[in-house]
């Protein structure tokens, strides 16, 4: 037996402790705790200051070095025994939306210090260090851009323009990253002994495909691009009664074939394609008169940039089509971007070897949302664990989870840390 | 040659005065006038009382007999030849819209004035009595129901009722009658002599056919039946990028595919099917959520109750069909229902007739919308003229119509009455 198959060996039957997780979730789920049994605690607020100092507390609790950077991210690393090794990393978010759950984003903060709790309890060292992230705002809900703690720490914008944003009231993330006390002056970016050898980050699935499957584990393979678009029907007001079919400009009826048209758009893009229109404004929007101008919303995903572009061309095809059909003009303006994210192959088969070893049956579930590790895998080998959430609803007060899917969620997230780790 | 034959001889010469009619258009216009040209005079205010005043001194001037009913309904009479005849009726309203126009109403009372003025300055005398009717709030802008003054008339509802009825301000039709001197006592419904013999109304078109055919003359035949139903689409509120396709519950896609068959259902139960969707709510109306509840009016029109009902119930099959294809429930509720109306084959012929004497090209076009002659048409036999409005557009500030096509209407209207009143 090898060294390595040894520690191994040493270490496979190492589970992680749910109820002490549990308990954990619960009581960082107190702070800012709302009555219909959420959570609101909005990045940078009081609540926030409350919820990142008990992390921190309990994070040294275990030994862990605590760093703060320039835009607020927590890591709190347990060293390794080869100074050589850079940092196996974890982590996740612990703000919340303003009628948010107790789970989104803090699962994953708590799943990684309770890796590092479950290591102390069993005196089990790593040869690399161990690092768990609380990453700034990655909500977005007080201050745009969401994500914005990893965004700065790979730089896809800077820390100053990061401080400068301000809320509704005008209060910017610079001068409330103060009041709480997180004003760190680690340069963004910067990690002790290199970057990351791997990031994992353990979440919520926020979608529904877990819970239909039966199934407690996503190993995630990526997270879809995005291109988002407004697009306002402009045609022609006129009175439901006295004007025939043939002769309207009808702003809705091209706007709601176009609503098809994006469903089958995702649909003919399978089996990663995504279509929504969840917003639409009709003017005049009185029930006797044909509308005259239509705006909405059209939110097209997919796994591949081909097949982004492919249903970009496929939705402009369709507004020409659909305009001329019913005589009205469609204007298509793209407002926001986001590139597919490919994760690692080794840290995806450390995630699946974990589950595979736990005797945890699993699936492969693209993340079909933002979420921090989207932003690190640009710069660190990275994957992510999904595991379900009731009935796939998140963002929302009634998000709930069950303790032995979380149980088990860290567990994966242990033995995939340890697969990199050892 | 006989009689009426010689009568006929000495009246077909006669024209109405275009430039006499279109002052008095100008002249009440002001009363109310808008800075964008157009006309604020809503039922039952000063401006209305101001309004109505004016039209009853130019009826008096006329030598005309008026009297007020008990819902401020205003007949002026000119007294015919023959005790034993009923009265031959025009009329329509003066009350507008908020941001209304100068002709729509106002339009069909002073053409019937022009008759008048016409007939007083040729020395014409009619065996029946000519009528002239100033219909109280037909547009219902203030007041609801719509076309109060015709509806208490023929029965739809009661002078009691109506009177009860209060604006956003708790003022009541009653006190406001009062207020504007226009609380009459004839007993509604009642008319010296009996009811009309017959009843004409002259009205802008309110839609864009005539102006798309290029002609002046619209002969009515009837106004369309309308059912009108809120619709309200229940589905699961979800992310737009966890949520496959597969496990939606997309209200917005169905309510879309539902805007889609209203179409399809209008266009195949031609010629005069209508079919709209000019009201729709979208929950929670965020771009990257699937819509959980999506809330939207369907209003169907058609000539027949049969065509009607068919459209009912290619509505409520449609409703099936996507609700099931889309995994989302449905609910229809029929908020509105106005019987389809017939005008009378004898009066038609009459503006089909004088229509053809003028030698002024006509077409058939229904009434998609409600008109005062629609309740009366319950009541005495009854027909409408119709004249083209630029782009088709009423209910706006920028309504528009030609001087000569105003005329040509008064002519028509003047050679109708004539037909049925020698």
């Amino acid at each position: 037996m090898t060294r390595l198959a040894a520690e191994r060996t040493a270490t496979s039957h190492l589970r992680t402790d749910g109820d002490r997780l549990w308990q954990s979730l619960m009581e960082l789920g107190q702070i800012g705790a709302t009555e219909k049994g959420g959570v609101c605690r909005l990045a940078l607020t009081a609540l926030d200051g409350q919820g990142r100092d008990l992390f921190v507390a309990w994070c040294q609790a275990e030994g862990m070095a605590v760093r703060i950077d320039e835009i607020g991210n927590i890591f709190a690393r347990r060293a390794g025994t080869d100074p050589g090794r850079r940092a196996i990393a974890t982590g996740s978010h612990i703000d919340t939306q303003p009628t948010g759950g107790k789970f989104d984003g803090n699962f994953g903060v708590l799943a990684g210090l309770e890796v590092v709790r479950t290591l102390n309890t069993h005196g089990i060292e790593t040869a690399a260090p161990i690092e768990v992230v609380a990453w700034t705002n990655e909500e977005g809900s007080r201050f745009v851009p969401v994500m914005m703690g990893s965004g700065v720490f790979v730089g896809a914008f800077t820390a100053e323009f990061a401080r400068q944003q301000v809320d509704i009231d005008g209060k910017s993330v610079g001068d409330e990253l103060r009041n709480i006390g997180y004003a760190g002056t680690q340069p963004a970016g910067l990690v002790p002994g290199g970057m990351f050898g791997a990031y994992f980050e353990a979440h919520i699935e926020q979608g529904p495909v877990l819970e239909a499957a039966n199934l407690t584990i996503g190993v995630v393979p990526g997270a879809l691009g995005q291109r988002w678009y407004d697009l306002t029907v402009t045609g022609m007001e006129a009175h439901a009664g006295p004007t025939p079919m043939a002769l309207r400009h009808d702003a809705m009826l091209a706007a709601a074939r176009l609503v098809d048209h994006v469903n089958r758009i995702a649909l003919s893009h399978a089996p990663h394609g995504r279509g929504t229109v969840g917003f639409m404004q009709v003017f005049p929007n009185s029930r006797n008169t044909i509308p005259g101008t239509v705006k909405f919303s059209v939110d097209l995903r997919n796994l591949t940039d081909e097949a982004l572009l492919a249903m970009d061309a496929a939705l402009r095809s369709a507004c020409a089509e659909v305009g001329q059909a019913t005589q009205v003009s469609i204007a298509v303006e793209q407002v926001v971007y986001y590139p597919p994210c490919h994760f690692a192959p080794d840290c995806i088969a450390s995630v699946r070897g974990a589950a595979d070893a736990l005797g945890l049956a699993h699936m492969e579930v693209v993340s079909g949302a933002g979420h921090d590790a989207v932003y690190v895998a640009n710069k660190a080998p990275t994957a992510m664990i999904f595991v379900p959430c009731k009935d796939g609803i998140s963002h929302n007060e009634i998000e709930s989870a069950e303790p032995a899917h979380l149980k088990a969620g860290a567990d994966v997230l242990l033995h995939a840390m340890l697969a990199q780790a050892m």
